[in-house]
Formats: structure tokens, C-alpha cells, sequence
């Protein structure tokens, strides 16, 4: 079956320009120059559906590096299903994420990612892949690193923090890099000062300062900054190349950069809280209203200018993208489970289904050009996981993931219309000179004129190769 | 007529992949998944020629945007013409060049760059295009920096040396900047600190210190570095954006490094000779030989690691791009006028033949990756200097400028079988791991199976817009 | 005849200590256990005089190593004779200046040289030395510089402001430096762009803006910290040490610290008026007010923090040492001149009189340590500038200036009490938690009790040696 | 009685003069003009003792702020007891050391303090102090903090290393820091990552690497920069100063200097291994020679220029003094312990008695001026942890700690003439052109004309203040 997308702007990570795309069934086969039938007629009779992108930007499928659906967290589950989180992610315009297996301190790395598979399996509106946290460093766990990137997963998580849980100290930091630098995988960190920052909440709730902003309060920038600049030199002293996810305090970004300038492997990504959200305004809400926005690492204070800093770190490549660290929890019997104490509140905010579009208020904005915000959320993605080719870009060969962007359509984000499994939006009221049109997965479309057409299992695992930014 | 490139492999700025590029009289038309004819025979019929890429890659065109054909120095002129120095690049791989139209103090810009279009027109055979130098910022020039822009010139050169020819004061660099702040133009910059040069020469002359060598140990990095970081600053102060040319210190890189952190909009290019070559080995050679590399910025040490710097600056995006500054001088009649005074060595290196060659071989060598080297020698350059779109890319609507390149060939430099006039080659010897086997210009194959079938006149002048880097 | 200044706390640079002094004649001969007569009665006996310090402290005397007595300046002369100037400056605790011998471009250096000792011959209230400016470096300037460190000038001023009137080139300022890093000169620096500070105020004054504070916009500060860096490069060029003078931007001063880390010997000096004024209060004062702070380098935007960096570079001993730049114009007949354009208000604030206590203020508050204002007032100024030994220091040998310095005493500013020859004082109701209540010179005791018992011939030239902050 | 040091050449951190030195039993009572006998014969007939310093150094008795005298190291002891060690030091020209009293983790503070008087009561030649080993961070040790001060140990020495034995986590240093910034004591850290090196020295012992050189290679400069930037960022988040132990990386001392250079209150020292020996030469010295330098921080490759960037920020103050870390262990039934395993190297080097002598070598060789010596190993000491006044300086009230040095004499190291309880010297055969002749410990004469007068018992437990180098 052929479809051709017709009269629309095809957006690259390098530039623009007037293009058909035609798609044979679940695959990219041709971009065309507009309007023509190439040699002729025939080729226009042969073609089955057509959809009509005048006016509109044409662009890769969304890739979401950073999603936790179902993630099992203090008794509780991120609200998100595997099904409720993809079909979000394609009605804004994501078609591939890339979701993290867990393994909590003590239990076996590959077992857990059998389960991970089978809560997957058969329920995605899109495309997934897995990153592997890896919460107990030891030898068991270092040799599941190379089954793992047999089965697709190249990508592996370690944290700095939540002691007993995930944290890794940095003597096991440095075997898992040594292992990185061998087999090729991609160590990504979860970079902040645990140990640090327990002491400062135990402070802080013995002071009686048990409100959300306390959240933000106890993890204050040095804390992510600080462990950032350690896994950097742990990358450095071992060879491994480096992810810091969520980066959200400008100190860490700028340590990024100087270990970029000399030539180390050491990338990071930031979400779309750390964008447009601040430790003032969102998470020190009256009362427990700033619950919503309480995730890790913090929202930090616009009066510092992090906000900015990130946007202007995205613009000058020192930072490589943008993920959502999608980990949504419901007030009701979730975030209320910390009225009495923010150390309680379960951590996350639910963003798969914006992703696209508050990047792309940055283009509006004047933060970022066209281009960037293609590279930023949808090309880079798959290329720094080892996805590029058969996602990330328009080109012959490449699955048909595509988005039609209007631009000059509107979205307005409120609670009352997205698709998450979520009793609240952290983006109530947000407005997006924008908006997703339609969406098609591996040549399905699941959105269209405002309408869902896909269903859960179309979806399929990816098997990713090595990241290819370090090549 | 169309022209179809059937069963390579596709290579651009992001990845690779396989396609078949079909190509309609000048323009690329469409990227096809390869093998297939999409839509059945019909099509196959309809194409006029085919090129078989099989094994080989298919890239943009490649753009040379730092080139002074018949420049005039000293009393003599760069040994090339355009008709010799465009047709030397087409057998290189280069289908456009970015050449130097020169005010010299106390000249009329407009004049100079009418003369400038005279010595071009009907003489090239691949496409070319003008950066203005400005010898003399008054309210003259600056007015017709505006005039430029419409007639295509969106750039605009300063120098920092050469007193009483081409040096602007640091006042009138602040004019120029503020000039280009307000109509879009790309100020670029020869940063060497020409009052300290002046000394420094005139005291080694003194000495009796008269061998080439003395070119590169009169122009200490520190000259580079400092006229860098002014240029930086005075940038930072006026908003506006800068293109630092021809960058051989390393110092220099880690300054616009740093810049860049900030979020300004500073750039830089090298040479291959600052990738490749070095002030002991070459500049060093015995005797009078130094002078074939007598360049400015000169060739820097190799012991204090500028080589390893550059490659590692284009690696991380701290230089965009790999420039020739090609200005040829021949070494019977114009080097030797230098015998008794490395001053009077007339400046430059003939490159433009082997640029695509020289940058592949940091691929091969394990310095960049396969995407970086496109993207470096074709696709920023285009988007640089405001050509994006028309060329720098294989899409739609592009020019067709391609060029099959084998990774199975191997290619050796020669004053025997180069292409340039140049009565010797900086390169001698030079082995490349790599061939360029076949030049599409417009539409026109100029180069293949090792025989020129271009001529004089093909190449258009290209009115260029805004960077297109800045957005 | 001997002296005995008992009871007091003797403050030197590293701490302090209760200690009585002893003085024969001009020199100290003894820092004795208070109260004690060491070996008994006779010696109290022979003592002639005696100075209670009880509850005082006991510092050796001020070094101003930047005052302009006299100076000529667009027309008019500084306020201050030697006469007026070093009276007013005993009054304030100074028993030393350092004025600078002024060669405007064209002149003689070792006439002025002649010149300005004629000026200061038989003049001064305390003991003198000078500087030399070179406003024109050419071989005979250069060959002077050998003659004058054998006249005990050791230090040497260049320009990069000022053209055709103090203006060095960069090529004229290596040249000087390689001599300094010859003869064991220190190179000490005005550091502002002065070309591109004039296109800016020849553009503001086409704009109409006139007022005193567009002084300080047209010099914004990265014109001084651009200049501050050229120069440090230069230095690091040649070898030269280098001491750049009225330090007062906070990235300037940045630079200079990060020079420093590579040990680098690079040194600077800041002035009272960069640590308590600023742009928007004082320079930018209603209507024609302004003119009275109009100095160069000018005051600093306290917004952007300037103030506060200045105190901690002192503190962090990133600046070494505290002088006035003292050069007084009077409103009357002098700064008035510019009221039609700021370029015409003479440069330059008073005070002379005021270092002391303006810097003391600072340990009050808190700033710095109360050793380390006598360091940065009387001790490192001695040691910078090859005086130690003979000055900045209370011990056996050194000349007997010593300051008795009330810390329970009160000073308040004002025109109407101060000894500068001004008629207004630029820091007019300042109030200062202390007070200069003896001021000995060379023994004689020239301020007491409210009373000034100097005269003017006392005194003397010194010859200085090399700086011994190098050694 | 009265004791006279005549003739010589009194040098303080700021510079030289000559003058005579009066001491009136335990205490200098006056500092004077030499020669002179101020007020007459009667003086002189005063005088019991005269000691002449004609053509040589009188400067302040050295003060050693890190000795580790009978220290308990992996079931051994350091080989000096307070007896034999302060005899050493006494004939070294140190007049005071700051011993560390030991908390091993599990113990309880106050009950080891106590246990350290009783090692040294009565056994001293020259007084001591001590500052505390905190191995435990807890309510009970931090509280103990607080009386500590109060007892005369303002200073507090953390590990970063060596778990379950020293080690404190982040939370447990940020605790001890909020704890020393209200109590105003300063933080001692050994910044190494132990975790880290935990990890490299199994790898190594694993591999069958067991030579001492490996003691080294698996520290390297990684694991102390990180260490000492983590310890840094937690000073800047809580407010405390930090005193950084035994720096040997030049990039350990960098961030040291950045950290400066914003105004933080960071400081370090370095020891005479660290400037004068290296990775390659001792710790790789044939067989088990190594052993003999296995101290920790390691020493440094020469080849990476450590070495010579000690000195650099020795130069700069961005290192504050040098101690030596003196922890002597002999090769027979000590060091030999490791003959199997590098780990198992009793770690540390004697030098107590060498420190003046191996500082001094660096005023010879031209690294250091005369004054910087005796800042770095007297007064600045003194200031740093709370003793100027009574030690550090030689003026009256000070305690009588005098040093007399021939620069005319010569001094060569061996095991054959040390006075340390050592079988072997870390520093044979070394030359230093320079001799302590005499030595003054609180009045008494202890070492004069090669011999030693001092008595066990005469040195006192000094009862420090807090820091003086913060005020």
C-alpha cells in the first residue's frame, strides 16, 4: 500500500525544504520534489491514500528517550500503563519511546527485564525500546551489560542517589564504566548527591518543613552539579562515554560543556519542566498544589536563570536533547501520600503527550530555530541510541514515522482533554502556537483530525544498535 | 533528462543509508529506496543515464568557502585563475566555491567587487559565489555592506593585520560589527595581532633571521590567540555574530570554545594544512623549501599538539568547518621572490583539489565520523553562508551537486597529476585511503573515470542569502 | 633625638601585637615589649619624647603609588600642587606617594624626567618618588628606561587609551615590555581600549548624549577588560611582569586572577572610589552633578556587582594593593568645561587625603582583615615598588613613618574640612569609624592632635629599587 | 636572662633587614637596630648570652602543622614517638608541630584526644599542638567539636578514604561542615576517592600487580582532583573554610585556585615529597625499593609537570604552606609487611627533620623567594591554625623561636646522620646548600654548634585559637 504526503515543508536537522514523502507500507521509499509525479503519470495512479500537508511542517516521528510507565515507586505505580503512556505519546506526536527496565538494588538484572518485555508486550499504540537500570552493580549485573546489548538495549542507568535502592557508589560507578568502555554501551546517570541530599531532607523535616518547595530546598543545585562533575571524571579516568539525564541546574550543564570542549564523550539531556517550570512559581504553590511539580532532579529558581541557561545550552549543542522523564503519579491516593511530608510525595511529572509541541513553543519563542527543535527531539534521539536509519529522519528506508505539524494551529494543554492516565496536568493551561495534525506510526496512521485510529500492540519492540553520536 | 545514481550509499550530516538519488536536468528530484522502482518499469524507462554507485558513497557537493583565485599580493598574483583554480576543485569534488572579492585601504568596495564579477564571469566550471573583504571600514564601505547583501554577498572579511592594506583598527571593527548586527551579515575575521607581528619580524630581520621558518616564529599563537579573543569580545559587545577564518592554535580553538559555552554566535574554521602539516616538518624544511608552506595564520607546532587540537575542535563542533584558504603561488617567479627575506614570501597553499581528500582521511584514521566529514566540508558550509537548500544537502529540489566518492579507491597527491596551476604541490606524497570517482555540477557530470568533461563558463554565480547558521 | 610610641597595638601585614616603637632621629631603631624598659630605667630616661597609642593602632605610614600633582591635562593642570597634595595626603595618614613623571607623545622622556623633579623639588610635606610615563616608546624612550631605574624609577606606564596623546600601539607596548623583561622593570599598564572608546563617544555625542554618565557608558567594560587581557597576553609574550593599574571591572579583574593561576606575574591595583561608588548613583547623578565622579577607568554599574568583586579580589589577593589615582579638578573653571559634552570634563577624583580610612572602612565592615588593609595600604606598596625595607614596614632600620590610627576615633568627609586643594569633595558626608590621629614622617611628626606640623621641603626623593614582589 | 642574636639578617614573610633579636627568657622582648645598644653600654652589660648571627638568617622557629608521631597504621606504629620525632624536628629548625590526635571509627573523640596528651606529656623537645581525626561523624563527635575548641584544637581532620577505618560519606562531611562554620574551626581533608581506589587496587592485586609503584598508579590524580573538588562544592554549600591536606596533583591544586579565586575560603598545602620526588624515579624504583616512598596522596609522574606546579602555587598562594605529612615507618618489620602487596605498605615518609632545609632548596634553585620560605613554613602556619602572635613571628611577645640559618653551609641527608627513628632516609644523599646552625625553642637553646641541648619535657601543648588566615 502507497501513501504520499503532499505540498508539506519536510523539516531535517539541517534545514527545510518542499518535498512529497512516500510511504510503501510500513516503510519510507521516496522523498520526491512536490507537486511532480517524477516520471509521469502512472506513478500517481498507483498511489493509495493521500494526505495533504500544504503549509505544514513534515517531520520524523518524536523519539521520548526517557519514559517510566508503570514504574513500581514507594508502593505505588507511575499512573501510565504501557498502553495509556503510547497512546499519549502519539497523540503528541511521539512515535517511539524508550522506557526504562528497572532492577532495584538486590534483584536480578535479567529477570527483571524479561518482566519489563512482558508488561510491553502486545500493549504499545507505538514503537519502544528499553534502557536497563542497572541498581546493583556487581558482577552478575556487569555480565548481564553484553547479554543486554545482544537483545537491543545498549543503554544502561546508574544513580548517584535513593541509597539502598538504586545508588551505586563510585567504585561500582567506575566498574560499569569500565565495562561501557569495552562492550559500547552507554553509560547515562542519574546525577545527584544522594548522600547529601538525605542529610538535608532529615534536616529540613526535623525542622518541621515538610512542604513541597522542601523538595527543591534539600536538593539544591551543588548536589546535582557536584555529581555531575564526578561522573565526568569517572568518564574521563575510564574511558566511557557519558548521559546525564534530566540535567535542570545550570552549573551542571556548564560542566557538560567544559568536558565537551575537551573532547570528552560526555552528552546530556533536559526535560520540558526544566524549560518552563521553577522552583518558585510551580513547586512552591500554596500549600500542596506544588506536589504536582515534584520530581528529581528539582524544578530550579527562575530568579537564577536556569530556565534560560537550558534553552541556551540546547541551542549551542551542549546539551543534545530534550526527553520527558515521563513519570506521572495522580494526586489522588499518589501525591497525597506526602501531604505530611514532601519526602513522601512520589516523584515525577506526566509529559510524554507534550513533548513535541512545548519544545516547539521554543521555536515560536525565537529560543531555538526550526531545525534544532527536529534535531532536538527527534533526530538526535535515535541516533544517540542507536536507532537512526530506520528512525529519527525522512529518508528512504526509514520506518514511516512521521508527523504533519501545523504551525498555525493552536494547542491548549489542560487535564480535561489529554490522553494520560494522569487527574491532573503539571501544563494546565499552557498554550502552544501549534499542533500535532496527524501522526503515523510504521506507516499506520494513529492520529488523525483529531481522532485516534491505532490500537495497543501495534507497537513493536526496537532492538537498538550502539549509539551512533559517538561515532 | 534524467540521470539516476543507483546502489550507493547515501551519506549525510546525521548518517547514511542507501538510496538511489535521481536527478532531473539541474536538480535533484528525488531519494528513492534503492533496487526499487517505486512504482514499477515505467520509471526505469524514463531515465536517460545511469550512474552506478554501487560500494561507493553519495555525497552533497563539496563547498569551498575560503578561496582567492588571482588574488593580487605583493605585486603578484595567486597562481591560479578562476578557470584553473574552479576546474582543479571540480576534480576534488568541490561544485562551489566561496571566493574573495578584495578592497584594498583606500579602494571603492562596489568598484573592486564589480571587477571581481568581471574576473570571474564565464570562466568557471563549477558554481561560485563572493565574500566581500572590507579594507577600509568608513561610512563609505559600510554603506555598501547593505548593497552587498542584496546582491548575494552576506559576509564580510576584516583583518586585524597588514597595516596601511587591509587592517582595520579595533574601532572600525566595532563600526563593521555594528553594521552587521543590524542587516544579518556574517563578519569574518583574520585574527592576528598585526602590530606585534610587525615588531616581532622586523627584529628578527634584524638578526639576520631570514629562512621561512621565521614566518611561523614571528606569528607566536599568542598573536593568534589574543586577536581572537578581541574579536570575541568586541562581538560579545556589538551583537554581532563572527566567522574566525583559518584557525591554527589551539589556543585559539579553546577561546571560541569558550565563547560558544556563552551562547554567542562565534565561529570558526581550519585548513587541511593545520590538520595535517606543522612549522618543524614543513615550515623547518632545509633550506629555502620552508617557503612552499608559507601561509598565514602560519603552521604551528606540532609538539605542542595545534594538529590533534583541530581535529578534536571539528569533532565537538567547536569549528563548523574545514576551509582551503587556497591561494596559490608558484615557487619559480613568485615564492622565490622570499630568498633573502621570509617577509617578501608571497603567502599561501594551493589546496583546493584536495580538500574533500585531505578531511576523508581523518575518517579513515578513526578522527571524525563519515557524517561529520560531509557535514563539515558540505553541508555547514552551505547553511553558513546562506546556501542551504540550493546546496549542502541531497534532497528535492537541491542543485544537483554530487559527488560519488569510493572508499575502495586510494588517492596520491603529485605536482604530476594535480589540476591547479602550480609549479609544485604542498602534498607531495599524500596518500588517501579514499577517491573521488565521479562530480555531478548542476546537473552536469564533470568529472569521471578520471577524465574532465566540464567547461569554462558552466558555473553560475550564486547570490547567497542570510547564514543560515544564526537561525 | 629619640621617640617612644607606647602602649599601642603595632599592625603589620600578617597580624598584630602590642609593641612600643622606638625612634632615633628619621628611622625606627626598635619594636620593643610594651611597658617594659627592657634592661631597666636608663633607658626610659633617654627618651625625649613619648607617644601615648593606648587602645590605638600603630601602622607603618600610607604609600599612595598613583597620585598626578600638577598634572596637565586638555588645558588645565590638577588641582593639587606637590605642595597642596602632599600636605593634604600626611593629613590622611600617607607619608608616601608614588606620582607619576609625565612624557606626552612627542616629548622628551628624561626632560620631563628633569621636569618634574624641578615640580616637586623643595615642595612636598612627606617623601616622594615617581613613576615614568612613556607616551611615545621609540628607541630613545626605550634607551631611557636603563637611565631611569639607575634614577631609582623602576616603573614604567604605557597607554592603550588616548591616541596621539599617551597611546601605545601593541607592537610599542612589546617592545617596551621585552626591555622591562631586561632591566628588571615592572610594566604597569593603562588598560582600556581607546580606540573603540572613541567611536562609541563620538557616536554618542552624534546621538546628543552629552550628560556625565555617558562617560561610563562609552567605556563599558569589556573595553577594560579586553585591554586588561591584550596586555597579560603580551606579557606572557615577552616575560615582561606587568601591573595594571585602576582595576575596575570584575571581569578585568577575573582575567588578572586566572593569569595569576598560571603564574603568570601579573598585578593590579584598584582605588577607593571602585569599591564604595558607582555608575547609577554617582556618575549618573541629575544634570551636571556627574562631572564631579568623571574618572577613567570610570565607575562601575553596582548592579552587575563590580563593587563587591573589587573587595574580595583584595581580600583573595587577586589585587595586590590599594592607590588613589588621585588627580583633583575643581568644578570651577575645570570640570565644568565639559558641560556641553562629557568629553570635555577633565578626568579624574581627590583623594589623596582619604585612602586610609576609605580602605579601613572596609575592615569595619567587614570586607577585609585589619592586616590586611595594612597590607594592602603601606606594605605591599613598599614591596611592589622597591621601597620595602626603607618603607611599609615597622621595624629597626626603616624609615620612622608610622600612623597612630584610632579605632574608636570618627571621621566624616566633606569640602569643608578637607586639606586637597578642591572645591568639592567626591566623597562628601562619607563616614568613617576611625581616625588618623598621629602622622609621623621620617620622625618628624607631622599631624597631631587635629594640628599639621610638617612643611613643605621635608619631604625627600626616594630612589627606588627594583620591585621586590618578584623576588 | 637575656639572650642577644646579633648581626644577623631578620627574615619575615614580607621581607629582610638586619636587625638584633632580644630575648628575655621564654620571650623576644625587642627587636633592634643591630649594633646599636639603643640607649647606651648599660644595655649590653645587661645581656647573658650573645649569639652571633653575623651573615646568616634569623627567622621564626618552623612550625610542621602535619606530623603523625607513634600513629597506629594497620597494626604497626609510626616509628617516632613524640620523644624521637620532636628531637628530629627540633634539629630540623622546627620549633612546634601539630600532631593529629586519632578517631578511628567506633571510637570515642574525647576519650583518644585524652589518650594523645598522654603519648606526648612530658616526652617533647619543642611544643606541640594537635589537631583531631574525626572518623565518625555523629551527634557524639560533632558535639565534641565544640569542646575541642575550647581545649586548643580548632582544626578537624576528615578522610575521604580508607572505609570503616577514617572514611566520612558526603552527608557525614556536609554535617562537620555546618558544625565548623558555626564553631568557626577549620576542615582538614584528605581528598582521595576511596571508593574508587578500593575498586582500582583489587583490579591491580587481581591482575598480580603487587610492586609498590602500583600504590601509585591505582591513585591516580583522578581520584584526588575529584575528591578535592566534591569537598570544595560542599564547603561553597555550606559555608565552612576547608583545608586541603597533602595536595601532589597539579589539578587537585587548580581547583583549589578556582575555588579562590571566588572568594571561597579554601586553602591547601603540599609536602616536601611532592616537590621534589616522583612516580617514576622513587615509587618505581626496582623491587621492593619503591616501598620506601608509598605515602599517600601518592607521589606524581614528573613527566605530567606536578612537581614543578607545587612550586608554581606555592609561588602564587594558591597553596598555603607545606607540612610533611611525617608518618615514618621502617623498611624493616614495616614497610616490608607490603613485600607482597603494595596495599599492604605501611604508608607515609619521614621528614620531619628535613622540612626547612628541602623548602629552603627551593629559594637556592629560584622557585621561591626568601620572604615565601618563611612564610610557607612559619608564619603562615602560625596564622592558619591559631597561633600568630605566640608562634610565626619574631617580635616582641612572641615566644622565643628562633631559628639561626647559614646560607653558607651546606646540609647532605642520610640514614647515617638523621635523628629520626627511621632505618632508612626517604631523602638520601639529597644536598641542600643552606644549614639550620642554631635553634632557639622558647628561650632554651636546643640545637647549637651540632649539638643537641634540648631536654624531653621542655616542649608545652599549645592551646591554639581559631585560624587567623580567615580573618
Amino acid at each position: 500500500m502507497y501513501t504520499l504526503i503532499t505540498g508539506g515543508t519536510v523539516v531535517s536537522s539541517t534545514g527545510s525544504g518542499q518535498a512529497d514523502v512516500l510511504i510503501e507500507d510500513e516503510k519510507i521509499v521516496a522523498v520526491l520534489e512536490p507537486g511532480s509525479g517524477v516520471l509521469g503519470a502512472t506513478f500517481l495512479q498507483g498511489v493509495d491514500r493521500r494526505i495533504d500537508a500544504t503549509g505544514k511542517y513534515v517531520i520524523p516521528g518524536g523519539i521520548d528517550a526517557h519514559t517510566h510507565m508503570e514504574m513500581p515507586f514507594g508502593g505505588t505505580f507511575a499512573s501510565d500503563t504501557f498502553e495509556t503512556g503510547t497512546r499519549a505519546a502519539a497523540w503528541g506526536g511521539t512515535t517511539t519511546i524508550v522506557d526504562f527496565s528497572v532492577q532495584y538494588t538486590g534483584e536480578d538484572v535479567l529477570e527483571r527485564f524479561a518482566a519489563w518485555h512482558d508488561k510491553a508486550a502486545g500493549k504499545c499504540a507505538i514503537d519502544y525500546a528499553f534502557h536497563q537500570i542497572i541498581g546493583g552493580v556487581d558482577d552478575v549485573s556487569l555480565a548481564a551489560m553484553d547479554t543486554l546489548i545482544d537483545e537491543g538495549v545498549s543503554s544502561f542507568k546508574l544513580f548517584m542517589a535513593y541509597k539502598d535502592v538504586f545508588l551505586s557508589d563510585d567504585g561500582q560507578i567506575v566498574r560499569a564504566m569500565q565495562r561501557a568502555s569495552r562492550n559500547g554501551g552507554l553509560l547515562m546517570m542519574h546525577a545527584e548527591n544522594g548522600s547529601v541530599i538525605d542529610v538535608l531532607q532529615q534536616q529540613a523535616l526535623e525542622r518541621g518543613e515538610t512542604d513541597p518547595i522542601h523538595h527543591g530546598l534539600t536538593r539544591p543545585w551543588q548536589t546535582e552539579e557536584e555529581a555531575t562533575y564526578r561522573a565526568i571524571r569517572l568518564s574521563e579516568l575510564t574511558g566511557a562515554p557519558l548521559y546525564v539525564v534530566h540535567v535542570s541546574a545550570k552549573q551542571a550543564a556548564m560542566r557538560i560543556a567544559e568536558a565537551r570542549d575537551t573532547g570528552q564523550n560526555v552528552f546530556g539531556e533536559t526535560c520540558p519542566q526544566y524549560l518552563w517550570l521553577s522552583l518558585e512559581e510551580q513547586l512552591g504553590a500554596p500549600g500542596f498544589e506544588g506536589s504536582k511539580w515534584v520530581c528529581s532532579t528539582p524544578l530550579r529558581a527562575r530568579v537564577d536563570g536556569h530556565q534560560e541557561h537550558m534553552w541556551q545550552a540546547l541551542r549551542t549543542n551542549d546539551l543534545q536533547l530534550v526527553s520527558t522523564d515521563h513519570c506521572p503519579f495522580c494526586m489522588k491516593g499518589q501525591k497525597e501520600l506526602g501531604r505530611n511530608s514532601f519526602a513522601a510525595i512520589p516523584n515525577g511529572i506526566g509529559s510524554v503527550e507534550h513533548r513535541l509541541d512545548l519544545v516547539y513553543q521554543g521555536v515560536v519563542t525565537g529560543k531555538i530555530s526550526l531545525s534544532r527543535w527536529v534535531e532536538i527531539c527527534c533526530t538526535t534521539p535515535a541516533r544517540m541510541f542507536g536507532m537512526y536509519g530506520t528512525k529519527g529522519v525522512i529518508a528512504p528506508g526509514a520506518d514511516a514515522d512521521v508527523v504533519v505539524y501545523d504551525p498555525a494551529g493552536r494547542t491548549r494543554i489542560s487535564v480535561d482533554t489529554h490522553h494520560m492516565n494522569l487527574d491532573y496536568s503539571a501544563w494546565e493551561g499552557f498554550e502552544i502556537d501549534g499542533h500535532v495534525d496527524t501522526v503515523i506510526s510504521r506507516g499506520l496512521v494513529v492520529i488523525d483530525d483529531g481522532e485516534y485510529h491505532g490500537h495497543a500492540g501495534h507497537g513493536k519492540y526496537i532492538r537498538r544498535g550502539l549509539s551512533q553520536y559517538l561515532i
